[in-house]
C-alpha cells in the first residue's frame, strides 16, 4: 500500500507523517499561557483549538456537541470520548490533510483557516498530554526483569515464581510524571554505602547510581466503576494511545529502602513522558507476537490473539555535558520485548476491582533485548555498575552524571512517508540539592 | 479550662464539640446535586456556602477574596489558603457558635440564616472530603510492623534493618480512596493456595483472608513543586488534617503479588476515609512523644519537639450481619502507638525532590498496641488466621465475611462537651463478583 500522501509538505523521514496524526498539548508563540489540544504533522501541528473554531470539524456531524474537548488544557475530555470518537477523529483529519481530500475547502483551500491553525513546531510548545490521576508502573519487558534478578540473586531465582502468572506492577507517583525536556534533578536519599557492614548504616546524599528505564507508557480513556473489573476481551478499548517513557531510577536509594513494600523515592522523583500520544489505532499496523510464556495462564489473562505488543524500534542516546560533549546511541531495541501485553495489565489491574479513569498512565516495565544490543537500562548495560559503558570520544559511564542528557526515540514502520513515530523522550540531569 | 460552650445544643459526648470544628463535604435534603464545604458541630452541620451567601464570613475581612472555597465540591482550595487562613476560618467559626460571640449579630440572632445554613446531619450526606492527587501509605505502626513481620519471618527477622532509619511507604492507588459508608466488595485475585507445592501454580477467585488495617489518614494543605524537598522544620505546615482510614487489605493476594514490587491488588481494591477532616490544630491539645527510636536519625528526619504523634483513643467493631447480627469492639488502641511523625513522613517523601499537593493523603500505616488489646488487623488479632476471634452472640472470625461490618471510631480528650473525634470510618464487605 502506497502512502498517505498529503498537500502539506512533510519530510520523508518523519515519526509525524500522515500515517500517525498523533494527539498533544500546545501552547505557541502567539499564544503562550492557553494550553489547547493539537495533532503533529510533518513539521507542523494542527492547533486543534482554531480548527474548531474556524469551523474545520463541520464536515464530521458526530462531533458538533463534543467540540469543547478542544478547548480544554488536557487530553483528557477528547480521550474519554472513547475510541470510535478518536476513530473517526483521526480518520477526518487524515482525510482533510490528505492530498485527494474529499473536503478540500475545509483547509486545503482555505488560506485563512491554514494561517491561524496550522502553526510552525518550533513556535510551539509541548506540554503533559494528560492529567494523570494513577500511574501504574509494570514489569513486563521478562529479558530487563530477568537481567536485574539475575544482579541480585543469580540466574536460578533471577525470576519470582509470580513473573509468568501475574503482569507484576506497583503503584507509582503521578505528581511527578512530567513531559519531555523538563530537567530531572538528582535526588538525594539514603544509601547504603556498606551493604555488608553489620549493623547496616545509611548515609545521606546524592544518588551516585542514577539510572534510566525505557518504557512504553499506555494512556487510558475509559473508565471502570470501581468494585467491577475490565474484562480482558474489551481491555484493548481502554486505551487512548501509547508515548514513550522514562521511569529515572536511583538504584542505591532504590536498593536500601524497597524491602518490604516496593520501590518509593528510588522512583518517584520524576517520570518523563513523550508529548504526542500515539492513538491506539494508529499502531494497529505494527503489531507482533508478545514474548512466548509457557505458563498456563488463569482465563482472566487469556488474550484472543496473540498479536497485543508492538515492532517499535527503540532507541537511547546519551549526550555528555558541555561543549566537548558528545552522543551516543547506547540502546537500538524493539517494543516487542514485552511478555505482558497492556490489556493484560488492565484485565489485571482491575480484575479485584481497582478503578480505572482516562487519563491513568500504565507503564510497560523496562524493555530489553535479550542479547546485548537493546538493554533498557544502565544497570544492566554496565552489569550492575561493574563494567563502563563506551561512549563517543573516550568518555565512558556507568551510571548518569549531572549534566547528561538522555534521548529516547521510537518508530515503527520502515516505509519512507509513512514512519508512525513518537518523537522524542528528553531529560537532562542537574545537580542535587546540597543540604546545610 | 473549662470547655468552650455554644448557644447551640451539643450533646456532651459528641465527637463534634466546639473544641473540634471538623471540614468536610457535604450535599443535602434540600439540594441532592451541589457538593459543598461544611463544619461539623454536634448534631448540626454548618453549611459554609449558604454561610458565606448570607455574609456570615463579613466579620473577616481576609477572607473576603477567597469566599469562593466555599462553593467548590471539595476542600481542596481551601485547604491551598494555607494553615494561618484554617486557624483564623477555624477560631472565628469558635467565636460564632460560642455562646460569649463578639457577633452575635452573625449567626446567634439571625434566625433567618440559622435555617439556611444550619442542618441537622440526618439531613445531610457526606461525600469524599477532597479531591486525592496521590495516595502514599506508610508502615510507621511499630508494633503492627513487628507482628506482621514476625508472622512472615519470626521475631529475630520481623522488621528489616532499614525500619528505624526510614520512614517506609508505598504508592497507593488514589481512585479506589472512598468516603465512609461507601461499600467494599471482596475482591477476587490470584491465590496460592499450596504455598509448599513446587512449582506454585495460583488458582483464581474471591479472597478468602480479607482483611482491616486501622490508619491514620493525613491530608495535606500545600505544594512543593518537584526538585524541591520539604524540611522537616517545616513541614507540620503542609498538614490540613486527619481522618480515620481503613486500608481494607486482601492478605492472599498480596502474599502471592508482592515480591518483588509491593503490595499491589491486594490492597488497591478500596480504602476508607471518615468524612470529617480534624484540622491540624484541633489535635494540638493532644500531643504525645512518638514511639522510642533508639537510632540515630539523619538529619533530614530529625524533628525539634519528641511530641508529633496523637493521643487519639481507638476502636474498631465488627458487626455481622443479618438480623441476628452482632457488634463486638474487637479493638481497642490509641493513636500514639507510631514511631514516626507524619512531618517525618513528608519530610522524607519530599527529600529526593517528589512533589506533595494539596489534597494527597498519607496514611501512618497500621496503628496497633504493643499488647493485644488493640491490633489494627485481623491478621493479627488471628495470629496469621491460625486461632478465632471471639465476637459476641458466640460467633467467630479470622477474617472478613461478606456483609461483616467495620466502623472505626478515633476520640480525643475525655472531657465531656470538649471532645475532638473523628467520628466513624465504616465499610461494609459485599460479595465477590462471580466470574463466568
Amino acid at each position: 500500500m502506497a502512502p498517505l500522501k498529503s498537500w502539506l509538505s512533510i519530510p520523508q523521514d518523519s515519526h509525524f507523517s500522515l500515517a500517525n496524526l498523533p494527539f498533544g498539548i500546545i501552547t505557541s508563540k502567539n499564544s503562550q499561557t492557553e494550553k489547547r489540544p493539537a495533532v503533529a504533522i510533518g513539521e507542523l501541528v494542527l492547533d486543534l483549538q482554531a480548527f474548531a473554531h474556524g469551523d474545520g470539524f463541520s464536515s464530521l456531524p458526530s462531533l458538533k456537541d463534543h467540540l469543547s474537548v478542544f478547548s480544554q488544557p488536557t487530553l483528557n475530555a477528547f480521550a474519554a470520548l472513547g475510541q470510535p470518537i478518536h476513530r473517526e477523529v483521526r480518520t477526518y483529519l487524515q482525510n482533510i490533510l490528505s492530498d485527494t481530500t474529499t473536503h478540500p475547502q475545509i483547509l486545503k483551500d482555505n488560506v485563512s483557516l491554514q494561517k491561524t491553525a496550522l502553526l510552525p513546531k518550533h513556535e510551539t510548545k509541548t506540554h503533559l498530554p494528560m492529567q494523570i490521576g494513577d500511574y501504574t508502573d509494570f514489569y513486563a519487558g521478562e529479558n530487563h526483569a530477568f537481567n536485574a534478578g539475575c544482579l541480585f540473586r543469580g540466574p536460578a531465582n533471577a525470576l519470582q515464581p509470580n513473573y509468568f502468572h501475574i503482569p507484576i506492577g506497583y503503584h507509582g507517583r503521578a505528581s511527578t510524571v512530567v513531559v519531555s525536556g523538563t530537567p530531572i534533578r538528582r535526588p538525594n536519599g539514603q544509601l547504603l554505602l556498606d551493604s555488608t557492614a553489620d549493623p547496616k548504616i545509611p548515609t545521606f546524599g546524592p544518588s551516585r547510581r542514577l539510572d534510566i528505564e525505557l518504557e512504553l507508557g499506555c494512556l487510558l480513556c475509559k473508565a471502570n466503576p470501581m468494585g467491577e473489573p475490565v474484562p480482558i476481551e474489551e481491555a484493548e478499548q481502554a486505551i487512548f494511545g501509547f508515548v514513550l517513557m522514562n521511569d529515572w531510577s536511583a538504584r542505591d536509594i532504590q536498593a536500601w529502602e524497597y524491602v518490604p513494600l516496593g520501590p518509593f523515592n528510588g522512583k518517584n522523583f520524576g517520570t518523563t513522558i513523550s508529548p504526542w500520544v500515539v492513538l491506539f489505532d494508529a499502531l494497529d499496523h505494527f503489531r507482533v507476537e508478545k514474548l512466548k510464556n509457557e505458563t498456563k495462564l488463569l482465563p482472566y489473562l487469556e488474550e484472543g490473539r496473540p498479536d497485543t505488543v508492538y515492532d517499535i524500534n527503540l532507541e537511547v542516546d546519551l549526550t555528555t555535558p558541555g561543549p566537548e560533549g558528545s552522543t551516543t546511541t547506547i540502546s537500538r531495541g524493539s517494543g516487542r520485548n514485552l511478555v505482558w501485553s497492556f490489556a493484560q495489565m488492565i484485565a489485571h489491574h482491575s480484575v479485584g476491582g481497582c478503578a480505572m479513569q482516562p487519563g491513568d498512565l500504565l507503564g510497560s516495565g523496562t524493555i530489553s533485548t535479550k542479547d546485548d544490543s537493546g538493554l533498557g537500562s544502565l544497570l544492566e548495560m554496565s552489569a550492575g555498575g561493574k563494567k563502563e559503558i563506551m561512549l563517543a570520544g573516550m568518555d565512558v559511564r556507568k551510571f548518569l552524571k549531572d549534566g547528561d542528557t538522555i534521548t529516547i526515540r521510537g518508530v515503527c514502520g520502515g516505509e519512507p512517508g509513512a514512519l508512525v513515530g513518537f518523537g522524542e523522550c528528553v531529560g537532562t540531569i542537574e545537580s542535587a540539592i546540597v543540604f546545610s
